[in-house]
């Protein structure tokens, strides 16, 4: 198992550093760090000056529908498929495992499941396996189509650390969680519906988690 | 029109150089110089420390069958393309072009028809427009069906300056193409079967160009 992180401009680094914890803790054979650049081109509040959106009101959907929020940043899971394509082509790979989710997944065009099969389909085509008839590529996402307190609690009956994880996208600049973001609101609601504690330090300000 | 360059890298920057000169001479609005890390994963000629092949014998085939040389680089492509596609989403183009050429084209999967028509469907799934159902990406390919004799014709024809281009995988200190590797012997091939004479330097050693 090898693990792959990028620095793409984002905020903060704070989940390159939760994904350094995690790493070790699974003990990959290798963590990868790569420098992409993608705040050259701006478009995201992830990555461009842009305030990110707090306090939003998640309407719940299974559908997924809605629109794009601003922290959507272009293409950027398709960059972030590419080169773990390359990777698994150098080192003999045909598995390669990414967390995007589709339901609670505040719009983003780059988590759903036709996109990922779209993706699984280019990468066959892409590379030796498609033209040498070698074992094809598979992409796996098994957190897909899980809401995200069936993550919580599949990652709790595996004995997931959930101290070693982030999800605010714009953290306290001692690292608590904000509390109001759309990845704080989401995942705190995923910890009330799977009657789990998050372990994770929030900001004094933080609201309730959403019911 | 915008312009979109990487260094990945490869051996040498000539190339870089030469996309500048062409930017320049075509009155790009903005040519963008990307830095992605490739040689990070190795596992091919151009990126790694293996020699690049000389003197090879390419025998001419239409179908573009045969083995993939060391030369290719893994989901080389598939990477410059998942930039262009963030790129384009952020200044809201529907248009992407890339010079892949299936024929003559020394095995590489990610220059295939097929490919291309792959990765752009996954591409319309990928961004906003594929949610929004927005204007649809394109992704053109001018030279795709072309021997390297029509690409250099084309050229001609539309006043390109090739003085200004290089194609060598592996050049000389002072910059002459080797007139040895693959890119060399097609662009040679090409040249003659136009009946036009090639304008940049070779070094002295250049074998003559194949019948």
């Amino acid at each position: 198992m090898h693990a792959l992180s990028f620095r793409y401009g984002q905020r903060h680094v704070g989940e390159i550093e939760a994904a350094r914890r995690i790493a070790d803790e699974a003990g990959v054979r290798r963590h990868h760090l790569l420098d992409i650049d993608l705040a050259v081109f701006g478009g995201s509040a992830l990555t461009a000056d842009i305030d990110v959106p707090k306090d939003r009101d998640l309407a719940p959907s299974s559908s997924g529908a809605g629109p794009i929020p601003i922290t959507y940043v272009p293409a950027r899971n398709t960059i972030f498929l590419s080169y773990a394509l390359a990777f698994a082509e150098v080192i003999d790979s045909t598995d390669i495992f990414i967390g995007v989710n589709a339901l609670d997944f505040s719009g983003y065009p780059d988590c759903r499941p036709q996109y990922i099969a779209a993706f699984e389909r280019m990468a066959n085509l892409a590379t030796r396996a498609g033209v040498e008839g070698s074992r094809a590529l598979r992409l796996h996402t098994p957190l897909i189509s899980l809401s995200k307190a069936g993550i919580i609690r599949l990652g709790a009956s595996l004995g997931v650390d959930y101290s070693l994880t982030t999800s605010c996208y714009d953290p306290e600049a001692d690292g608590a969680a904000c509390g109001r973001c759309d990845a704080c609101q989401l995942r705190l609601k995923g910890f009330a519906e799977a009657g789990l504690e998050d372990p994770i330090r929030y900001a004094a300000a933080q609201r309730e988690a959403p019911r």
